[in-house]
């Protein structure tokens, strides 16, 4: 057991796409979750983020790992709205569950963003099987770094403890540098 | 112990760039080794597997994870060789270490691409901490599978009984997929 | 003067942006006006056609070629309003004036639209110095085929007949092919 | 007629690829030439230069635009021979005829290198249906410029005096920008 690891806060959703019932967190332990916070008019998330976590839904087996879409809406929230999200799932084809984080009252902030501490769009946030965050990360991984992490805690689960600490990465100039298309708080 | 893994057999070489004394498999036991088997003149080489291999050279630590470039050829030798590697790899600013694979006397097949019973060129093989074999991949290869398997091999190490049959990804369209830009024996 | 020719017919816009005053087709004789036609929420769009007309933006003299993006909604208007595109404009950083389609009472399909026959979106219209159509193009074609074109117009203006007759290009595969990211009508 | 245009010198050269008899430039009266420069073990060229190149050769009617390959090697001679070159040319399955520049006695600049004063690899000359060199480039141009100039001269022939001058590209930053790839003299 590790004290400095954080549990994931439960999702605070006001309606899910691509899913009946709602997905919470706590009923995925022994699964990994992928959860991609962005915004739809944001073209970092749009041209990066999205594809990734498309790739990753794709790739893995949806028993082991989950990509959850997380709609945080910070800025123009009038016209990145419920209709205006569905017409663009549905352009873009995308397949994974989208949960619509919580607007909170009187902040443009949404509910969940401000749980997890998200800095912007595009963010990635891993979930190991116990639920708890070993990533949050905001911009631009690539897909080398991203699918490092996954294979790690999908090898070890809660038996290591940080995924950032034991990195074996160097980071380079790609790996978690600042995208220009990131959208900022 | 697993009765089914294969120990990686000692690469034969007739020569090392970027590299002054001879790199052992033996004396990299600890580390997850990454043979990325290639000829200078394969289109699929040139353009998908050896920026992949750079990518991971300049990724991962080099405490954790060695990047080996393999030169297997196996067709056209005489325009191939060493002479014309060396300006390849300056020119390409390739710098990870690079084993000339030997010659097989009477055959085109290089002794260590034999052993190895690699299909063609490019190839990714990787060998885990204790020396096993736990891939052995012709063509391209994504590169979020790649960082699954080289995360999933540093977190467990000898845990893991195979590194494909506890595989967790589905294996998509873009998954292992044959390159046709791959050049086959 | 070639009988063929077809002048192109005026812009009917509701709003422009990136723009005080309305650009009229008439008051632009003498430059190449490049329309781009497209929706703020088709895919092929955001990552082919709005790459390609800022390019075109950038890399030629407003003198000799005008790009203006044409907005053309003919499906989920509700979401692809005029404050929605003001934010993906502001935030894709579009710096060539957009003008917005007119609605046609009772009918999908906008109004220019409409009269230039567009069969969806990205599409492409090319106006020669004398106000002519010289092409009007739905899909991909790539950044090789669209200078060609413009190059020609800018060379010869109105002296040739017909851009697609005269045209040299072979039109292969990468040509003018349906990009499955396109909106069709 | 045109005081400053130059007459393209004939190539100089010891062999051909993809070609039985030697092509003549004087022969070609009526096509635009298009004489791409480059060196086999160049990463600029193989990287952008030469898919450029058969991207030119695959979008224009050979009857009015001809693409040469012009293998001007100006370092590393002994590895970059004709039959290394037969191999490359094979591999990447190239279409076009290739020239092989004729060596220079005593230096390491070929001779139609030489005489065109190109300053490295890859570079783009382009003849207009006259025989004059219209453009000299070297290093990379983005496909929308090379279009550009190639529709430019499709449509003029040599009714104008200088595609440079009269071009009215506005040579942003992407634009005949020195490419770190490039192999310089």
């Amino acid at each position: 057991m590790n004290n400095k690891l954080t549990l994931a806060p439960e999702l605070e959703v006001t309606d899910w796409l691509n899913r009946d019932a709602p997905l919470k967190l706590s009923e995925l332990r022994g699964k990994v979750v992928v959860l991609h916070a962005f915004q739809m008019l944001c073209p970092g998330c749009v041209i990066h983020g999205i594809p990734q976590a498309t790739l990753i839904h794709e790739l893995y087996n949806n028993n082991e790992v989950q990509v959850i879409g997380l709609h945080s809406v910070f800025e123009h929230h009038a016209v990145m709205n419920k209709d205006a999200l569905s017409v663009f799932v549905n352009e873009y084809r995308l397949q994974f569950p989208i949960a619509i984080d919580k607007p909170t009252t009187g902040k443009d902030i949404p509910v969940t963003m401000e749980k997890y501490q998200l800095r912007g769009t595009p963010s990635l946030v891993l979930i190991d099987q116990d639920g708890n965050i070993r990533l949050n990360h905001f911009g631009r991984l690539n897909d080398m770094q991203v699918g490092n992490y996954i294979g790690r805690l999908l090898s070890t689960g809660s038996n290591i403890n940080d995924i950032n600490r034991n990195n074996s990465s160097k980071g380079g100039p790609e790996i978690g540098k600042y995208d220009t298309n990131g959208c900022i708080i």
